[in-house]
């Protein structure tokens, strides 16, 4: 029997306050309003910022809320004006919109559409979650959906700008990833940094966001990747990714940018900071070469300011970032999805556990410990 | 008669400590050694960065001193191994080298030759004097040559690869200014930020280096520049250099970043910091426009550190700096000559006072009270 139109009662992991261990629900997701795609979550993985914004910075939050927001699944039903989405199409949401007709989309190097889920904020909550677009209500409240998303449940409301179709044969419970960690390292290498070929290359921080701009690096071309975490147990891993050199700042007692300098007689080319801390953003920025040696900030952090000198500028440093690896959202996870089709592009790699919805704390855990790298919830059945 | 091979006795400028007032003395100016030329200075003009490590980071400058690095002269006598320069050439020197043969100079990107007068350091003044190169004694004491050009002088001693050839038709008491302010700020326009036409610029101070910038703006196609100072009376003349919008953070009560992002609905493309002042680089690189927006860092500064929020690099914004404008020196300053002979490039209204080298202290006054743009000191005559 068809659901379409209909409140669906379904099992959700819930937030009801700040670091509290999130709790199994069953909640309403109700019928997509204009523009919108309802959709049946299948698989969807712990990212990073999952746990920033709940345990670090829930200011921006707001409760209850419903995180995730890497994710894969099926269109269940669509609402008025939805053309390019039909019910059984894959589909993989995305935290960032591409209408395709606002400025940003229209200019050739952004990706920071105006009508992504947060232009619609109420104002209140000024940053993660809106209760004017939430589709969500558990015990008669709404629920906030965590960067428009809300994929920690087996159903969901998106907007359909935020939305990309990917191929019928894609594994969903793999190519959840392309959802955030893939797009956000690989294209911050490629697209971003854009690395050269022959270049060195410095990647701090060696989680999945890490890895996928280890692979990024090497993709474009980088003769010398250097990888720099504090757990010396993530090394392994990223040689699989293309790493050549591997960093412990735990090993040194001077500053790491100085190490990097030396070992590459004036510095990198291209640095990526995959952590989301100022500090490790410094080093990365002045680990670079003077003359043309560019800096990406790549891990997420709005809590703290990040310094430098500005002699380091005047030297002719560059200071970049990006969100999604400033791919065009809708149009870039298909090209992506293609690159992990044609083995291009290593995927199954990140995915370190699998685990049901009803262990997502488990998963939360394994990535608070270092011991994971994704995560992946199967939620519902791929048909 | 010849002075070649001689010792020539000359009046200059000695700074015998930090922030006192120079003092004229006879110095002793010694030939230059192996692919070095000695110079007859005949015009110089005084920027603020002399006055910046005189005032503020002389622990860098180190005394005695000769100040100076903004100037015109002609080729008194040349060291062995010389062959690019004859006397009577007519030159400028440059604080920045370009040999042409290092990794920097050859990488398309980059002006920062590694065989700068300041690779040659002793060491125990690491930035900016140094006394292992220099030609100059007072009283017995070697006097510091500062940025390896020591301009406040009759004669100086320079590398021959920190030296431009110029036009025998140049006025040489105009054209000093291209040895630092029209290059450096010009060209972090149009080489570093890249402006593109029908932007929407910011440039930051409208001293010497600002009004450079906002030429180089206009240069490049901007239909809108906006210029920032809290001293207003600088506002008359950024309008000959093409500055459009003008506002002074004194009529503001809120952080002048929300102004410009309010005037400019989202954001300037490019903005320009011609200061040297680490809150002024932070407004300016936070009046970008995310998605795209380049803020470049021109005015100096090493003693502070210049901080912002992650996320506004996160948002697509660059930040980027450069010295000497990006221009490869040796090449670049004929070619700004070229296109200043040509009326394409403004050069004379920079100048606001001329003065003889004597009255220095006063020119230095009138910089300190914003009185003056430019005040070229007239050493010599010109032949």
């Amino acid at each position: 029997m068809s659901t379409s139109g209909k409140v669906i009662k379904c099992r959700a992991a819930v937030a009801w306050d700040h670091n509290q261990p999130l709790v199994i629900e069953e909640i309403e997701v109700f019928p997509p309003l204009d523009h919108e795609v309802r959709i049946k979550i299948i698989a969807t993985s712990i990212c990073h910022s999952d746990l920033y914004f709940f345990r670090e910075q829930s200011v921006y939050l707001g409760f209850p809320a419903v995180l995730g927001h890497e994710a894969a699944g099926i269109v269940e039903s669509t609402g008025p004006g939805v053309t390019k989405f039909k019910p059984g199409d894959k589909v993989i949401p995305i935290f960032i919109s591409q209408c395709g007709e606002c400025r940003f989309c229209l200019h050739p190097e952004s990706n920071h559409c105006v009508k992504n889920w947060s232009s619609q904020r109420p104002g209140k909550r000024y940053e993660v979650a809106s209760d004017t677009t939430s589709r969500m209500k558990c015990k008669g409240q709404t629920l906030l959906q965590f960067l428009g998303t809300s994929t920690f449940s087996e159903y969901t409301v998106v907007s359909e700008v935020a939305l990309a179709k990917i191929d019928d044969s894609a594994p969903l419970n793999k190519v959840c990833l392309l959802g955030c960690c893939i797009p956000t390292g690989y294209g911050a290498a490629v697209n971003t940094a854009k690395v050269k070929p022959g270049s060195t290359c410095a990647v701090f921080g060696l989680g999945a966001v890490g890895l996928a701009a280890v692979m990024g690096c090497k993709a474009a071309g980088a003769t010398r990747i250097i990888v720099i975490d504090i757990n010396k147990d993530k090394f392994e891993k990223a040689k699989v990714f293309g790493a050549t050199d591997f960093v412990n700042p735990k090993d040194h007692a001077r500053p790491i940018q100085e190490v990097l300098v030396e070992m590459t007689n004036g510095g990198v080319d291209f640095s990526l900071e995959c952590v989301g801390n100022v500090d490790v953003m410094r080093s990365a920025f002045e680990s670079c070469v003077k003359g043309w040696g560019v800096s990406v900030v790549v891990g997420y952090n709005d809590k703290d300011d990040v310094c430098t000198r500005p002699v380091q500028f005047l030297a002719g440093r560059t200071w970049k970032g990006c969100l999604f690896g400033g791919y065009k959202s809708v149009e870039g996870v298909p090209k992506l999805l293609n690159e992990y089709m044609a083995k291009k592009l290593k995927l199954d790699e990140l995915v370190s556990h699998t685990l049901p919805l009803d262990r997502i704390n488990e998963g939360f855990d394994l990535l608070i410990q270092g011991k994971s790298l994704r995560t992946v919830l199967e939620i519902g059945k791929q048909q």
